[in-house]
Protein backbone atom coordinates (compact mmCIF):
# COMPACT_ATOMS: atom_id res chain seq x y z
CA UNK A 1 0.00 0.00 0.00
CA UNK A 2 0.95 3.09 -1.23
CA UNK A 3 1.79 5.61 2.09
CA UNK A 4 1.52 9.42 2.36
CA UNK A 5 5.52 10.73 2.14
CA UNK A 6 3.99 13.70 4.75
CA UNK A 7 1.45 11.10 7.56
CA UNK A 8 0.37 14.40 9.17
CA UNK A 9 -0.72 16.31 6.04
CA UNK A 10 -2.88 12.84 5.08
CA UNK A 11 -4.21 12.90 9.44
CA UNK A 12 -4.65 16.81 8.87
CA UNK A 13 -6.75 16.18 5.63
CA UNK A 14 -9.12 12.91 7.41
CA UNK A 15 -9.64 15.80 10.37
CA UNK A 16 -10.60 18.41 7.73
CA UNK A 17 -13.33 16.41 5.71
CA UNK A 18 -14.71 14.34 8.83
CA UNK A 19 -15.02 17.77 10.93
CA UNK A 20 -16.75 19.04 7.91
CA UNK A 21 -18.92 15.96 7.96
CA UNK A 22 -19.72 16.33 11.30
CA UNK A 23 -20.81 19.71 11.81
CA UNK A 24 -22.59 19.92 8.10
CA UNK A 25 -24.69 16.86 8.81
CA UNK A 26 -23.92 15.67 12.17
CA UNK A 27 -21.94 12.92 13.60
CA UNK A 28 -24.93 10.13 13.63
CA UNK A 29 -25.14 10.42 9.92
CA UNK A 30 -21.68 10.47 9.14
CA UNK A 31 -20.18 7.03 7.82
CA UNK A 32 -16.65 6.06 8.02
CA UNK A 33 -17.47 5.50 4.03
CA UNK A 34 -18.76 8.70 4.05
CA UNK A 35 -15.23 10.60 5.52
CA UNK A 36 -13.26 7.84 2.73
CA UNK A 37 -15.72 9.43 0.07
CA UNK A 38 -15.16 12.92 0.74
CA UNK A 39 -11.27 12.24 0.64
CA UNK A 40 -10.95 11.64 -3.32
CA UNK A 41 -8.89 9.08 -3.44
CA UNK A 42 -7.21 8.56 -0.40
CA UNK A 43 -7.68 4.83 0.46
CA UNK A 44 -9.97 2.81 3.36
CA UNK A 45 -6.55 1.18 4.90
CA UNK A 46 -4.95 4.45 5.06
CA UNK A 47 -7.49 6.36 6.87
CA UNK A 48 -7.22 2.95 9.54
CA UNK A 49 -3.78 2.94 9.40
CA UNK A 50 -4.12 6.62 11.44
CA UNK A 51 -7.62 6.41 12.86
CA UNK A 52 -9.49 2.52 14.40
CA UNK A 53 -13.05 4.35 14.40
CA UNK A 54 -14.97 7.16 13.36
CA UNK A 55 -14.88 8.30 17.46
CA UNK A 56 -11.19 8.50 17.36
CA UNK A 57 -11.51 10.56 14.37
CA UNK A 58 -14.46 12.97 15.96
CA UNK A 59 -12.37 13.18 19.26
CA UNK A 60 -9.16 14.02 17.74
CA UNK A 61 -11.21 16.74 14.88
CA UNK A 62 -12.63 17.94 18.10
CA UNK A 63 -8.95 18.54 19.66
CA UNK A 64 -8.08 19.70 16.94
CA UNK A 65 -10.74 22.71 16.13
CA UNK A 66 -10.48 23.33 19.97
CA UNK A 67 -7.20 23.43 20.71
CA UNK A 68 -5.93 26.90 19.22
CA UNK A 69 -8.15 29.01 21.05
CA UNK A 70 -8.12 26.94 24.44
CA UNK A 71 -3.98 28.02 24.20
CA UNK A 72 -5.20 31.70 23.48
CA UNK A 73 -7.26 31.72 26.26
CA UNK A 74 -4.24 29.94 28.45
CA UNK A 75 -1.97 32.77 27.61
CA UNK A 76 -4.62 35.39 28.47
CA UNK A 77 -5.52 33.61 31.75
CA UNK A 78 -1.36 33.19 32.55
CA UNK A 79 -0.37 36.68 31.47
CA UNK A 80 1.09 39.19 34.21
CA UNK A 81 -0.32 42.98 34.80
CA UNK A 82 -4.04 42.15 34.35
CA UNK A 83 -6.82 42.26 36.88
CA UNK A 84 -8.98 39.07 36.67
CA UNK A 85 -11.56 41.59 35.11
CA UNK A 86 -9.90 42.66 32.72
CA UNK A 87 -8.65 38.88 32.16
CA UNK A 88 -12.53 37.72 31.28
CA UNK A 89 -13.07 40.94 29.29
CA UNK A 90 -9.93 39.87 26.78
CA UNK A 91 -10.61 35.90 26.97
CA UNK A 92 -14.39 37.12 25.53
CA UNK A 93 -12.81 39.26 23.22
CA UNK A 94 -10.78 36.86 22.00
CA UNK A 95 -13.75 34.46 21.72
CA UNK A 96 -14.39 32.78 24.63
CA UNK A 97 -15.41 29.60 23.51
CA UNK A 98 -12.00 28.39 22.58
CA UNK A 99 -13.19 28.07 19.08
CA UNK A 100 -13.58 30.36 15.82
CA UNK A 101 -17.49 30.88 16.10
CA UNK A 102 -17.07 31.00 12.31
CA UNK A 103 -16.32 27.25 12.43
CA UNK A 104 -19.95 26.04 13.98
CA UNK A 105 -21.46 28.73 11.84
CA UNK A 106 -20.69 25.83 8.95
CA UNK A 107 -23.09 24.06 10.64
CA UNK A 108 -26.61 23.06 8.76
CA UNK A 109 -28.36 26.07 10.36
CA UNK A 110 -31.40 23.50 10.57
CA UNK A 111 -29.22 21.35 12.58
CA UNK A 112 -31.36 20.14 14.99
CA UNK A 113 -29.52 19.36 18.24
CA UNK A 114 -31.69 15.99 18.47
CA UNK A 115 -29.78 15.29 15.04
CA UNK A 116 -26.12 16.02 16.24
CA UNK A 117 -26.26 14.87 19.86
CA UNK A 118 -22.70 13.93 19.99
CA UNK A 119 -21.62 17.16 18.79
CA UNK A 120 -23.69 18.81 21.61
CA UNK A 121 -22.52 16.69 24.40
CA UNK A 122 -19.16 17.38 22.94
CA UNK A 123 -19.51 21.07 23.26
CA UNK A 124 -21.56 20.54 27.02
CA UNK A 125 -18.36 18.61 28.33
CA UNK A 126 -15.84 20.83 27.53
CA UNK A 127 -17.46 24.24 28.29
CA UNK A 128 -17.48 22.93 31.75
CA UNK A 129 -14.30 21.14 31.81
CA UNK A 130 -12.37 23.57 29.59
CA UNK A 131 -13.56 26.68 29.59
CA UNK A 132 -15.40 27.38 32.95
CA UNK A 133 -13.01 25.51 35.14
CA UNK A 134 -9.36 25.47 33.24
CA UNK A 135 -10.04 29.05 31.98
CA UNK A 136 -12.25 31.12 33.41
CA UNK A 137 -12.15 29.99 36.71
CA UNK A 138 -8.80 30.85 38.18
CA UNK A 139 -9.24 34.44 36.16
CA UNK A 140 -12.24 34.93 38.30
CA UNK A 141 -10.78 33.56 41.55
CA UNK A 142 -8.09 36.21 40.74
CA UNK A 143 -10.50 39.02 40.31
CA UNK A 144 -11.81 38.03 44.08
CA UNK A 145 -8.46 38.10 45.26
CA UNK A 146 -7.59 41.50 43.47
CA UNK A 147 -10.83 43.22 44.06
CA UNK A 148 -12.24 43.88 40.61
CA UNK A 149 -14.67 40.75 40.74
CA UNK A 150 -17.38 40.51 43.43
CA UNK A 151 -18.94 36.98 44.14
CA UNK A 152 -19.16 34.53 46.34
CA UNK A 153 -19.77 31.99 43.86
CA UNK A 154 -16.83 32.03 41.65
CA UNK A 155 -16.91 28.23 40.48
CA UNK A 156 -20.50 28.84 40.00
CA UNK A 157 -20.06 32.13 38.13
CA UNK A 158 -17.66 30.38 36.01
CA UNK A 159 -19.83 27.04 35.16
CA UNK A 160 -23.06 29.17 34.64
CA UNK A 161 -21.39 32.12 31.90
CA UNK A 162 -20.05 28.77 29.94
CA UNK A 163 -22.64 27.33 30.19
CA UNK A 164 -24.79 30.33 28.75
CA UNK A 165 -21.91 31.74 26.65
CA UNK A 166 -21.06 28.17 24.14
CA UNK A 167 -24.71 27.01 24.38
CA UNK A 168 -27.43 29.18 24.21
CA UNK A 169 -25.24 32.23 22.79
CA UNK A 170 -24.36 30.22 19.64
CA UNK A 171 -26.65 30.11 16.76
CA UNK A 172 -25.35 26.57 16.17
CA UNK A 173 -26.56 25.37 19.33
CA UNK A 174 -29.91 27.67 20.09
CA UNK A 175 -30.11 29.68 17.07
CA UNK A 176 -31.99 32.71 16.99
CA UNK A 177 -35.30 33.28 15.30
CA UNK A 178 -33.64 37.11 14.22
CA UNK A 179 -30.65 39.45 14.73
CA UNK A 180 -32.53 41.20 17.09
CA UNK A 181 -32.95 38.19 19.58
CA UNK A 182 -29.25 37.16 18.90
CA UNK A 183 -28.50 40.85 20.30
CA UNK A 184 -30.99 40.62 23.03
CA UNK A 185 -29.50 37.32 23.75
CA UNK A 186 -25.92 39.51 23.98
CA UNK A 187 -27.79 42.36 26.27
CA UNK A 188 -28.81 39.84 28.92
CA UNK A 189 -25.55 38.29 29.56
CA UNK A 190 -24.53 41.73 29.80
CA UNK A 191 -27.01 42.14 32.71
CA UNK A 192 -26.17 38.59 33.93
CA UNK A 193 -22.73 39.55 34.63
CA UNK A 194 -22.51 42.84 35.88
CA UNK A 195 -25.37 41.87 37.88
CA UNK A 196 -23.38 38.99 39.22
CA UNK A 197 -20.57 41.06 39.87
CA UNK A 198 -18.49 41.02 36.92
CA UNK A 199 -18.72 44.25 35.39
CA UNK A 200 -17.70 43.65 31.67
CA UNK A 201 -19.29 44.50 28.34
CA UNK A 202 -19.56 41.88 25.87
CA UNK A 203 -19.94 43.46 22.51
CA UNK A 204 -22.60 42.00 20.41
CA UNK A 205 -20.76 42.64 16.96
CA UNK A 206 -18.89 39.07 17.10
CA UNK A 207 -21.97 37.22 17.97
CA UNK A 208 -23.92 38.96 15.55
CA UNK A 209 -21.65 38.17 12.56
CA UNK A 210 -22.38 34.61 13.59
CA UNK A 211 -25.53 34.69 13.04
CA UNK A 212 -25.37 36.41 9.87
CA UNK A 213 -23.08 34.23 8.50
CA UNK A 214 -24.92 31.34 9.58
CA UNK A 215 -27.96 32.46 8.42
CA UNK A 216 -26.18 33.46 5.35
CA UNK A 217 -27.48 37.41 5.72
CA UNK A 218 -24.22 38.57 4.37
CA UNK A 219 -23.42 36.40 1.85
CA UNK A 220 -24.03 34.47 -1.44
CA UNK A 221 -25.18 31.31 0.03
CA UNK A 222 -28.66 31.31 -0.50
CA UNK A 223 -29.54 28.51 0.51
CA UNK A 224 -28.05 28.94 3.65
CA UNK A 225 -30.58 31.89 3.74
CA UNK A 226 -33.63 30.20 2.47
CA UNK A 227 -33.15 27.40 5.47
CA UNK A 228 -32.68 29.80 7.97
CA UNK A 229 -35.49 31.38 6.78
CA UNK A 230 -37.79 28.43 6.79
CA UNK A 231 -36.21 27.37 10.35
CA UNK A 232 -37.46 30.84 11.25
CA UNK A 233 -41.16 30.41 9.67
CA UNK A 234 -41.57 27.29 11.43
CA UNK A 235 -41.27 28.68 14.55
CA UNK B 1 -48.55 -14.65 16.68
CA UNK B 2 -50.22 -14.39 20.75
CA UNK B 3 -51.61 -11.01 21.23
CA UNK B 4 -52.16 -9.45 24.60
CA UNK B 5 -55.13 -9.04 25.56
CA UNK B 6 -54.28 -5.58 26.56
CA UNK B 7 -51.57 -3.68 24.31
CA UNK B 8 -51.41 -0.66 26.76
CA UNK B 9 -49.86 -2.90 28.99
CA UNK B 10 -47.25 -4.37 26.73
CA UNK B 11 -46.60 -0.55 25.44
CA UNK B 12 -46.15 0.71 29.09
CA UNK B 13 -44.06 -2.73 30.12
CA UNK B 14 -41.60 -1.77 26.29
CA UNK B 15 -41.34 1.88 27.81
CA UNK B 16 -40.25 1.10 30.89
CA UNK B 17 -37.72 -1.35 30.28
CA UNK B 18 -36.32 0.69 27.59
CA UNK B 19 -36.44 3.91 29.89
CA UNK B 20 -34.39 2.37 32.58
CA UNK B 21 -31.85 0.67 30.12
CA UNK B 22 -31.49 4.10 28.80
CA UNK B 23 -31.11 5.70 31.97
CA UNK B 24 -28.87 3.22 33.45
CA UNK B 25 -26.33 2.82 30.26
CA UNK B 26 -27.61 5.24 27.75
CA UNK B 27 -29.30 5.17 24.73
CA UNK B 28 -26.04 4.63 22.31
CA UNK B 29 -25.34 1.63 24.35
CA UNK B 30 -28.82 0.50 24.66
CA UNK B 31 -29.98 -2.52 21.78
CA UNK B 32 -33.15 -3.44 20.78
CA UNK B 33 -31.99 -6.70 21.15
CA UNK B 34 -31.79 -5.94 25.29
CA UNK B 35 -34.84 -4.44 25.50
CA UNK B 36 -36.09 -7.23 24.39
CA UNK B 37 -33.98 -9.38 26.75
CA UNK B 38 -35.35 -7.25 29.51
CA UNK B 39 -38.68 -8.12 28.70
CA UNK B 40 -38.59 -11.49 29.89
CA UNK B 41 -41.09 -13.49 27.17
CA UNK B 42 -42.29 -10.77 24.86
CA UNK B 43 -41.10 -11.94 22.01
CA UNK B 44 -39.56 -9.77 19.44
CA UNK B 45 -42.39 -9.51 17.22
CA UNK B 46 -44.35 -8.55 19.98
CA UNK B 47 -41.73 -5.70 20.43
CA UNK B 48 -41.88 -4.87 16.62
CA UNK B 49 -45.65 -4.98 16.22
CA UNK B 50 -45.95 -1.61 18.33
CA UNK B 51 -42.32 -0.13 17.74
CA UNK B 52 -40.73 0.21 14.35
CA UNK B 53 -37.42 1.21 15.80
CA UNK B 54 -35.31 1.79 18.94
CA UNK B 55 -35.60 5.61 17.87
CA UNK B 56 -39.30 5.19 17.99
CA UNK B 57 -39.32 3.80 21.71
CA UNK B 58 -37.45 6.44 22.98
CA UNK B 59 -39.28 9.05 21.83
CA UNK B 60 -42.25 7.51 23.06
CA UNK B 61 -40.37 6.98 26.79
CA UNK B 62 -38.94 9.91 26.73
CA UNK B 63 -42.64 11.58 26.35
CA UNK B 64 -44.37 9.40 28.75
CA UNK B 65 -41.63 10.34 31.30
CA UNK B 66 -41.95 14.09 30.63
CA UNK B 67 -45.71 14.20 30.26
CA UNK B 68 -47.55 13.93 33.58
CA UNK B 69 -45.04 16.67 34.78
CA UNK B 70 -46.01 19.31 31.94
CA UNK B 71 -49.76 18.70 32.72
CA UNK B 72 -49.14 19.75 35.83
CA UNK B 73 -47.40 22.73 35.48
CA UNK B 74 -49.43 23.55 32.36
CA UNK B 75 -52.47 23.71 35.07
CA UNK B 76 -50.10 25.97 37.64
CA UNK B 77 -49.61 28.14 33.59
CA UNK B 78 -53.18 28.76 33.50
CA UNK B 79 -54.59 29.30 36.64
CA UNK B 80 -56.81 31.94 38.05
CA UNK B 81 -55.89 34.19 40.70
CA UNK B 82 -52.19 33.77 40.93
CA UNK B 83 -49.97 36.21 39.61
CA UNK B 84 -46.90 35.45 37.87
CA UNK B 85 -44.33 35.59 40.29
CA UNK B 86 -46.26 33.36 42.37
CA UNK B 87 -46.51 31.09 39.17
CA UNK B 88 -43.48 30.72 38.41
CA UNK B 89 -42.67 30.08 42.71
CA UNK B 90 -44.93 27.43 42.37
CA UNK B 91 -44.03 26.15 39.64
CA UNK B 92 -40.50 25.42 40.67
CA UNK B 93 -42.12 23.64 43.85
CA UNK B 94 -43.84 21.14 41.51
CA UNK B 95 -40.66 20.43 40.02
CA UNK B 96 -39.67 22.82 36.95
CA UNK B 97 -38.55 20.47 35.00
CA UNK B 98 -41.56 19.06 34.18
CA UNK B 99 -40.30 15.74 35.22
CA UNK B 100 -39.94 13.66 38.96
CA UNK B 101 -36.11 14.24 39.57
CA UNK B 102 -36.18 11.24 41.34
CA UNK B 103 -36.35 9.62 37.82
CA UNK B 104 -33.00 11.03 36.39
CA UNK B 105 -31.24 10.06 39.88
CA UNK B 106 -31.66 6.11 38.59
CA UNK B 107 -28.98 7.18 36.07
CA UNK B 108 -25.36 5.36 36.63
CA UNK B 109 -23.85 8.20 38.61
CA UNK B 110 -20.61 8.31 36.74
CA UNK B 111 -23.02 8.46 33.31
CA UNK B 112 -20.74 10.97 31.24
CA UNK B 113 -22.91 12.99 28.95
CA UNK B 114 -20.46 12.47 26.28
CA UNK B 115 -21.51 8.35 26.78
CA UNK B 116 -25.11 9.24 26.57
CA UNK B 117 -26.00 12.34 24.19
CA UNK B 118 -28.93 11.29 23.29
CA UNK B 119 -30.79 11.62 26.45
CA UNK B 120 -28.99 15.61 26.82
CA UNK B 121 -29.79 16.37 23.57
CA UNK B 122 -33.71 15.11 24.53
CA UNK B 123 -33.26 17.20 27.86
CA UNK B 124 -31.51 20.09 25.96
CA UNK B 125 -34.42 20.34 23.49
CA UNK B 126 -37.34 19.79 25.61
CA UNK B 127 -36.09 22.88 28.37
CA UNK B 128 -36.21 25.72 25.57
CA UNK B 129 -39.18 23.74 24.02
CA UNK B 130 -41.08 23.53 27.06
CA UNK B 131 -40.08 24.13 30.09
CA UNK B 132 -38.93 27.45 28.99
CA UNK B 133 -41.34 28.34 25.86
CA UNK B 134 -44.51 27.01 26.38
CA UNK B 135 -44.42 26.65 30.76
CA UNK B 136 -42.46 29.63 31.98
CA UNK B 137 -42.32 32.09 29.20
CA UNK B 138 -46.49 32.87 29.49
CA UNK B 139 -45.85 33.12 33.52
CA UNK B 140 -43.19 35.34 32.81
CA UNK B 141 -45.22 37.30 30.45
CA UNK B 142 -47.82 37.54 32.99
CA UNK B 143 -45.69 38.61 35.65
CA UNK B 144 -44.44 41.49 34.00
CA UNK B 145 -48.10 43.11 33.13
CA UNK B 146 -48.90 42.65 36.78
CA UNK B 147 -46.10 44.09 38.60
CA UNK B 148 -44.92 41.35 39.84
CA UNK B 149 -41.84 40.76 37.93
CA UNK B 150 -39.01 43.34 36.59
CA UNK B 151 -37.38 42.15 33.42
CA UNK B 152 -37.04 43.48 30.11
CA UNK B 153 -36.14 40.23 28.38
CA UNK B 154 -39.17 37.57 29.17
CA UNK B 155 -38.19 34.87 26.60
CA UNK B 156 -34.33 35.24 27.79
CA UNK B 157 -35.17 34.65 31.33
CA UNK B 158 -37.51 31.81 30.85
CA UNK B 159 -34.85 30.45 28.27
CA UNK B 160 -32.26 30.89 30.54
CA UNK B 161 -33.89 29.79 33.37
CA UNK B 162 -34.54 26.65 31.96
CA UNK B 163 -31.14 25.75 30.91
CA UNK B 164 -29.42 26.52 34.23
CA UNK B 165 -32.15 24.93 36.33
CA UNK B 166 -33.06 21.36 33.96
CA UNK B 167 -29.13 20.81 32.97
CA UNK B 168 -26.59 22.80 35.35
CA UNK B 169 -28.48 22.09 38.32
CA UNK B 170 -29.61 18.28 37.75
CA UNK B 171 -27.34 15.98 39.31
CA UNK B 172 -27.99 13.35 36.27
CA UNK B 173 -26.59 15.94 33.69
CA UNK B 174 -23.93 17.81 35.51
CA UNK B 175 -23.06 16.16 39.19
CA UNK B 176 -21.73 18.35 42.35
CA UNK B 177 -18.93 16.86 43.39
CA UNK B 178 -20.65 17.09 47.10
CA UNK B 179 -23.49 18.20 48.95
CA UNK B 180 -21.88 21.26 49.50
CA UNK B 181 -21.69 22.47 45.64
CA UNK B 182 -25.03 21.43 45.09
CA UNK B 183 -26.59 23.38 47.66
CA UNK B 184 -23.98 26.41 46.98
CA UNK B 185 -26.03 26.07 43.04
CA UNK B 186 -29.20 26.52 44.27
CA UNK B 187 -28.43 29.51 46.61
CA UNK B 188 -26.84 31.27 42.85
CA UNK B 189 -29.77 30.12 41.53
CA UNK B 190 -31.63 32.20 43.93
CA UNK B 191 -28.96 35.35 43.52
CA UNK B 192 -29.43 35.48 40.14
CA UNK B 193 -33.36 34.99 40.14
CA UNK B 194 -33.58 37.93 42.26
CA UNK B 195 -30.89 39.93 40.77
CA UNK B 196 -32.78 39.26 36.88
CA UNK B 197 -36.31 40.68 38.86
CA UNK B 198 -37.86 37.41 40.02
CA UNK B 199 -38.04 37.79 43.68
CA UNK B 200 -38.68 34.09 44.15
CA UNK B 201 -36.79 31.53 46.79
CA UNK B 202 -35.82 27.77 45.39
CA UNK B 203 -35.95 25.71 48.51
CA UNK B 204 -32.33 23.72 48.17
CA UNK B 205 -33.65 20.54 49.46
CA UNK B 206 -35.37 18.78 46.80
CA UNK B 207 -32.39 19.22 44.69
CA UNK B 208 -30.28 17.76 47.61
CA UNK B 209 -32.52 15.13 47.72
CA UNK B 210 -31.67 13.93 44.33
CA UNK B 211 -27.82 14.69 45.18
CA UNK B 212 -28.35 12.59 48.07
CA UNK B 213 -30.19 9.66 46.04
CA UNK B 214 -28.13 9.69 43.21
CA UNK B 215 -25.44 9.28 45.02
CA UNK B 216 -27.16 6.73 47.07
CA UNK B 217 -26.00 8.61 50.40
CA UNK B 218 -29.26 7.88 52.32
CA UNK B 219 -29.72 4.54 50.94
CA UNK B 220 -28.51 0.65 50.98
CA UNK B 221 -27.51 0.85 47.17
CA UNK B 222 -23.61 0.74 48.36
CA UNK B 223 -22.51 0.60 44.61
CA UNK B 224 -24.30 3.67 44.12
CA UNK B 225 -22.70 5.36 47.10
CA UNK B 226 -18.99 3.88 45.63
CA UNK B 227 -19.58 4.96 42.03
CA UNK B 228 -20.06 8.75 43.20
CA UNK B 229 -17.22 8.85 45.32
CA UNK B 230 -15.06 7.89 42.53
CA UNK B 231 -16.56 10.23 40.51
CA UNK B 232 -15.43 12.58 43.49
CA UNK B 233 -12.12 11.16 43.49
CA UNK B 234 -11.54 11.34 40.09
CA UNK B 235 -11.70 15.43 39.86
Amino acid sequence: MARSKHPEETVVKILDVAMRLFVERGYEQTSMQNIIDGLGGLTKGAVYHHFSSKEEIFLAAMDRVMAPGAERLRKIRDAEGMTGREKIQTMFENGARGVDSAFFSQADPELDPMKNPRMLAAEYRDLFDVSAHELMLPAIEQGVEDGSIQTDYPRELAETIALLNNLWCVPAFFPARDEEEQRRRVAFMNDFLSAMGLEIALDPRVSLETWRRRCGETAQEDDGADACADARARR
